[in-house]
C-alpha cells in the first residue's frame, strides 16, 4: 500500500477526463469511442442523421434484411445506475440490426467503497465478452475511464471493444444530445433560423449542456439559443465559453415569456427542489418552470415541444400529461422513438456494419 | 396543480378498467391488445390451440426455420413485480420464433408514490422501442392502461406496439388461463362431459376466475365446475353472475371429498394465512387445503392434478413434492411447459407472423 | 406435515452430493450435466480445447456462420448471486454461437426459508422453456439437485434440458477450471514440466480445488503443483486425497519465495480478513499474499500470471494493478477472455450443435 494509507485505493475516476481524450469522428466512426458530442463535427453528424432516416424508414417497412446485418456482433449493457428508457433504447437498437445483447441478469452494482477496481475491471470483464460496451455511471469521467482501459485491453486480447456512453455522471450524455438534435433537424428541416429555448435547471442538467454544446458544434446559420432558468441555475461557465467560442448567438433569462413568441423549438426540463437550500426562493420560481397546456398555447403555432423524459411534476398534474399529449406540438415520443434510431445508426457505424 | 391538491397527482389505474374496452378477437388476433379472457370466442380459442399444438410439434422436432419467423421482431418485458415463470416463458416463447427481447437491465421498479406517472410513461418508452409489450404490474387495472396509452401513442409513431398482460393485480391473468384451458384440452381431449374442481382461496386468486371464466366462453357441454374453498373464500359474485350467464353448471362447497370421487381435473391453488383475521380460522380449515399424497389417491384413476405455480405448503412438504411430482396424473410441469407453447402462439398471432 | 415438523419443509441442497452422480463424458459431451471437474478424462478435455481454439479462430476471423449454428437453441441463466463476470461470459458465449438467452427481469432471489421448494422448482421451470441452463448458487450441492431434477422433469416434457453449473457454493466451479487448464496449455503449449504455484486461501478457495483436480485429471508428466498459503489456510485433505490418488507431486509451504523462482505458472487468490479468528494472525501474513509488481519481478522471466478475478487488495493498490497489467506476464485479460471461448466449446458439445 502507498504512502498515503486507504486513500490510495480509491482511484479517481473524475481524473480520466483528463488522462483519456476521445477521438475526433473526422469522417470514421469505426472503433472509436463515444463519449463526447465534441467528437462530431457537422458532416458527421449529417452523414449520421441521414443513415438514421434511412433505417427509419427500413424499420418502418419492416426490412429483415436490417436484422441480419449486426448478426454475430455482441453488445454489454453496464448500467451502474437505473435508466429504463436509455437502457432498453440501446437494447432495442442492437436487436433491431440483428446483434445481440449481454447483461448481467442481477444488474451490475455501484458502489462507492474501491469503486475504481469494479469501474475498470467490470468494463474489461464486458470487453473480453462483448465487441461494444454501453456504459452508464453515476461518476463524471467514468465513460473516459472505460475507454482508457479499453484501449490497454483491446492490445492484449482476440476481440477488441469499443465504449459508448450511455450518460456520464453528471458530466455528457452524447447519444441523448445526438436524439435531440435529430429531432430538431427533422421535424424542422434544419437548424437555420431556428429560436431554441431550453428551460430548467441549466447548471445541473447534463442533456441541456450536451444538447446546447453538440448545436454550437452543428454551428447552423442564423440559430440562437435562449436559456431560462432561475438565476441561481443558469448555464454554467463551460457551456457559455464553448458557445462564445464556436460563436452562436444565445440569451439568458429568468422569464419564459419574454422569450417564448419568438421560440420555435422548446426544450423543457425538471427543476428539482433540492437544489435550492431556501424553500422560500423554490416556492418563489417554482410556478415559472411548471410547463401546463396553458404555458404551451402562448408559444407560436408552429413551436415543437421537446423533454428528455421522465417527466414529473414541471408538466403539471398527470391530467396536464394527458393534455399535452395530445397536442401535436408535443413530440417527446416522437423524440424518444428517434433516441433508438439514432442509437441503431451510431451502432452501426461503430461496428462498421456493412449494408447500411 | 389542481384544486384538489397532491391526490390529483395520483393517476387511478383501476379507472381504466372502465375507461379502456378490450378488443374482441372474432376471429382476426393481429395487433390486438390481449389483456382479459373476456376477448376470447370459442373459435378463436380453438384457433389458438390449434396454432399451439403444431408449434409444439415444431419445437420437438427441431424446426430450425421457427426461428427465423419472428426476425427483427421485439418484445419488451415490464415486470413491476417479480414473476420469474412468467417471464422466462414469454421470453422463452419470443425467442423461440426468432424475436428478440428488451428488458431493463435493473429491472423495472414499482413505486406507489406517482404511480400513474411511471406506468403510462414507461409503457410508451416500451412503446417506442418494441412492436410488443409484456406487463405485469401489481395494480388491477395496469394492463387496460397500458393499452389506453399505447393506443394514443401509436397515432404518434413510426412501429405500433401491442400489449400482452402477464398478470393484471388482483385482476385477470389471461395468458394463465390460456395454458390452463389448453391443458385440460390436450390432456382430456376436449372440455366435454368433464367435472373440473377448483380448490383454495377462490376470493383472491386471480387464476382460477380467469380460468372458470374463460371455460364459461369456451362453454362445452355437460361441463361441470366444482369450487372448494372455506365458506369465507369462496368465488365472488362477478365471477358467479359471469357463470350464470353462460349457463354453466356450477357447485359450490367446503368439502373436497365430496365432489373428488367423480372429478376429472383438479385445479389447486394456495390459502393464504394472511386472509383469515383469526388464527383459529385459518386452523381450522388449514388440513383440508393441503394436497399430499395420500388426498391424491381418493381421486378417480384418470384425474389429472394442475397448479398454477409456485406452490408451497398446501403440497405438503418438499418430500410429499417429491412423491407427488413422480406421480403420472401430476401434470403441472406439461402445464407449465405448455404455457411457452400457448404464448408462442399467442405472440406469433398478435405479430402477425408468416408461416404460423 | 411431518413428524419431526418445520426441518421437513427444508430440503438440504447438499444432501445431493450423496443423491445424484455426474455423468463421465467419455467422449461423448451430448445432454450431460457438466457439474464436476471428476466427469473429464484426459482426451474428453484435449477434444474440448481443440473445439475451443477452432472458435476462437472462428470468432476471430468474424466467421457468420458461427452465429447460425445455434439458432432456436434456448439457454436460461439462473444466477443466485450476482456474478458479473461467469454470467456474462456464458451468456456472450451462446449468443455467440448464435443462441438465445432467457433471463429473469428482475433476476433470481436465493433465500435461505425454504430454499428446497425454490431450487428445485425454479430450475425445473427454467427447464420447461429451455434447451439447457446454467445456474450458479451459493449452497454447496446446488448444481448436483438441479441435475437430479431435471433428469426426472426430462421424462415429463417434450424439450429435454441440460444443466451447466456456474459455481456451486464451496463446491466446484468447473467451467473455471476449465478455462484455466486451457489457458496454461494454450500459454505453456501443454502441461509437462510446469511447476504450477497455487497461492492464498486454499482451504475455501473453489477455484483452486477445482484447478488442482482437473491438473490431476489431465495426468501431464513431470508436472508439479505448489501450494502457498498460511498454515490455518492449507489445500484440504479431499484434494489431497485426490492428487495422491493420481499420482501428482505436489508441495505445500507458507513461504512463496522459497517456490517462485521455479514456478512456471502463478496462479493467485484472496485470502479474507474473515477467515482469521484474531486480526493478529491476518496481519503476520498479510503481507506474503499481496502480489505487488515487485513480488512478480521475482519470478521467472517466463512466468505466467493468472487470477479468476475479480481481485482486490490481494493484488495491491489500482496502482499495483495498473502496472502488472501492462507487464506482458499478466495474462489474467487472456484468461478471462478464454473462458468465453471454452464455454462456447461446451455449450456446442452439450447441446450437440452441429458445424462446430
Amino acid at each position: 500500500m502507498s504512502a498515503d494509507g486507504t486513500n490510495a485505493l480509491v482511484r479517481q475516476t473524475a481524473q480520466f477526463l483528463h488522462l483519456y481524450r476521445p477521438p475526433a469522428i473526422e469522417g470514421d466512426f469505426k472503433r472509436k469511442h463515444i463519449i463526447s458530442v465534441e467528437q462530431f463535427r457537422r458532416d458527421d453528424l449529417d452523414e449520421l442523421f441521414h443513415t438514421t432516416q434511412t433505417l427509419r424508414e427500413r424499420v418502418a417497412a419492416g426490412d429483415r434484411e436490417l436484422s441480419r446485418l449486426g448478426e454475430g456482433r455482441l453488445m454489454a449493457s453496464l448500467f451502474f445506475e437505473s435508466s429504463t428508457r436509455t437502457d432498453m433504447s440501446f437494447q432495442a437498437a442492437m436487436q433491431r440490426l440483428g446483434g445481440a445483447v449481454v447483461s448481467a441478469s442481477n444488474g451490475v452494482k455501484f458502489s462507492s467503497v474501491y469503486k475504481g477496481e469494479n469501474l475498470a475491471d467490470t468494463v474489461r470483464a464486458a470487453g473480453c465478452y462483448a465487441d461494444l460496451v454501453v456504459i452508464r455511471h453515476p461518476e463524471i469521467g467514468s465513460s473516459y475511464e472505460a475507454a482508457y482501459y479499453l484501449d490497454r485491453l483491446n492490445e492484449r486480447i482476440v476481440t477488441p471493444t469499443t465504449v459508448i456512453s450511455g450518460g456520464d455522471g453528471a458530466g455528457e450524455h452524447p447519444t441523448q444530445a445526438l436524439l435531440d438534435l435529430f429531432t430538431i433537424i427533422d421535424l424542422k428541416q434544419g437548424l437555420q433560423g431556428l429560436t431554441i429555448t431550453l428551460v430548467g435547471d441549466l447548471t445541473y442538467g447534463r442533456t441541456v449542456h450536451s444538447l446546447a454544446k453538440l448545436i454550437a458544434r452543428y454551428g447552423a446559420e442564423d440559430v440562437k439559443l435562449c436559456f431560462v432558468s432561475p438565476p441561481s441555475l443558469r448555464m454554467p461557465d463551460s457551456v457559455i465559453d464553448f458557445l462564445n467560442q464556436h460563436e452562436i448567438a444565445f440569451h439568458e433569462t429568468d422569464d419564459l415569456f419574454e422569450v417564448l413568441p419568438e421560440t420555435n423549438v422548446v426544450y423543457w426540463t425538471r427543476i428539482q427542489q433540492e437544489r435550492f437550500i431556501r424553500q422560500a426562493d423554490y416556492d418563489a420560481v417554482h410556478d415559472n418552470f411548471i410547463l401546463t397546456p396553458g404555458v404551451l398555447n402562448q408559444a407560436p403555432r408552429d413551436v415543437i415541444l421537446m423533454h428528455p423524459l421522465p417527466r414529473k411534476h414541471e408538466m403539471g398534474t398527470p391530467n396536464d400529461h394527458d393534455i399535452l399529449d395530445q397536442n401535436p406540438r408535443a413530440v417527446y415520443f416522437q423524440q424518444m422513438e428517434n433516441g433508438m434510431f439514432v442509437r441503431m445508426a451510431l451502432l452501426a457505424k461503430v461496428l462498421g456494419l456493412e449494408g447500411v
